[in-house]
């Protein structure tokens, strides 16, 4: 039986490629594995499996009586919800630790760096496998999409020395040139519902008992948005609507290199305890890139 | 400030080494440690410290305020109260996932091999440091104790390779006969006080919401514990009645290769839904050597 590989609810870029290959490595160290999906391509990772000739990994909403291995991610909330009757063999990541726990002995590549991909290219080197040339160019765009072409506050030296090594394997010359590519199609919002914009790159967070919902959308000039904005302040309020202490979407101009944050909770008082800026609705954050580094965080420590 | 690198709660001896190895290794990465433990070494660990040339660990009980690297453990409840005051950077082990959460990205080495010091040698060698002949030592007793001289069932090929990897650096030519010097120091229990020896190796466990504790102890020639096992029924029982549904305490016999378990809990008929033996004080397990792979998940499937 083929181990499922598979990354969080509401694939990005990184949780697709990092799935498919790490299933590719851990198929050649002799533990047979498929790449799966907890849901479809974005149009930037579209673009990407494009671009390289890769498949898009099936959808599934079930992992029962599967062994996994979990890519990207360690939070129940972004796992299947029969997860608990899966055996997790595997948790490659570079997040902070979530709440997923297991009951045998298992194998963690967990770094803090920059993307799930960076973890996987090392792990390939570690294990002495090479890299399928499609492969490369995948994990190099998963990079360059997590770390925002290396702007992102959460960019390490391992990222660097990653995207330098599969550059060359990918027969890829300029890395920038490849990221604005990816980010213009990333940036494209015309015709797109607004609830696609929302939960394109979107996830619920348990902080201190409460449910707390963070979409984020790049672009590479938040004046796109400008159209949009009141339907994504609705869809926020939807989504709040559905359970949740707060909602807030990070619209991320990538060029600026700051956020604006809209907010919907039941206590906008957080925002400022966690940023220092008061706003009941929306704020603008500079140097604000990654939910991850510069936001979760501060609203764990805000929420606590 | 200094990180500190902790074992787990009645450190054996790979949480005292694997923490004094694991600062040693952090600091010459750039991140200065030091080792630290939550208990005074057993007689083992002090037959170890005392062969190698090498220190105790400091006590502590608090970690409020510190950057942490656990060693050997992600589980709360074998974690200092004050745990969630801290910052772990990095966790190094080789059990299933624990419900430790952090609310920053960390480093994880986690392997499934049979002890803390197998992945600390993997991790000298893959970050080019060299190991210091004395921690050497120190990490060869780990394995050789963990894995009961590559009797237990956790034992993985990795775990060879590292112990003839430290073999050659510490200078030692005989592992067997090592083993089972470390082993007859083990051993000893006359004049022990039992709640020592119930204690000696022992963890608390949260299997669907009732505590459960474990106790191990091994010996050369389960014989030797005929006269103290009317005191560790008794001291058990003492256990129990602090707050606990069960206590089991396994006599592991590691020449015969199995273990008699003594059994203490408001429903011993777990015993029997985990092994298919019938016991309500005590069972003799053929073939079962460690707590973390024989015992541990076929509780944790009872419990359900």
């Amino acid at each position: 039986m083929s181990a499922l590989v598979l990354g969080h609810k509401n694939p990005d870029t990184d949780s697709i490629i990092s799935a498919i290959a790490a299933a590719d490595l851990m198929s050649k160290r002799g533990i047979p594995s498929t790449a799966v999906a907890q849901g479809k391509p974005t149009p930037e990772t579209e673009f990407v499996l494009n671009k390289f000739g890769l498949k898009a990994p099936e959808v599934v909403s079930s992992v029962a009586g599967k062994k996994v291995v979990l890519v990207d991610y360690s939070d129940l909330a972004q796992a299947p919800a029969d997860l608990k009757d899966a055996e997790i063999i595997a948790v490659i990541d570079h997040h902070k630790l979530g709440d997923i726990t297991t009951s045998s002995p298992l194998l963690m590549w967990v770094w803090p760096v920059g993307c799930t991909g960076t973890v996987i290219k090392h792990m390939y080197d570690y294990y002495g496998i090479e890299i399928p040339k499609n492969i490369a160019g995948g994990l190099l765009c998963a990079i360059l999409s997590d770390t925002v072409i290396f702007k992102s506050p959460t960019t390490t030296e391992d990222d660097k020395k990653a995207v330098d090594g599969l550059m060359k394997i990918a027969g890829v010359k300029d890395y920038k040139e490849l990221g604005m590519d990816m980010f213009k199609v990333k940036s494209a919002v015309d015709g797109v519902p607004a609830k696609d914009l929302v939960f394109r790159d979107y996830k619920d967070f348990d902080m201190n008992g409460k449910k707390v919902g963070i979409g984020q959308l790049e672009v590479i000039d938040i004046k796109m948005l400008d159209k949009c904005k009141p339907d994504l302040v609705a869809e926020i309020a939807k989504a709040k609507a559905d359970g949740r202490h707060s909602v807030f979407l990070l619209l991320t101009d990538i060029m600026q290199e700051g956020s604006e944050m809209l907010i919907c909770s039941d206590d906008p008082s957080v925002v400022e305890k966690a940023f220092g800026v008061k706003g009941d609705k929306s704020v603008w954050l500079p140097r604000v890139m990654s939910r991850k580094k510069d936001v979760v965080p501060k609203f764990e420590a805000a929420f606590k």
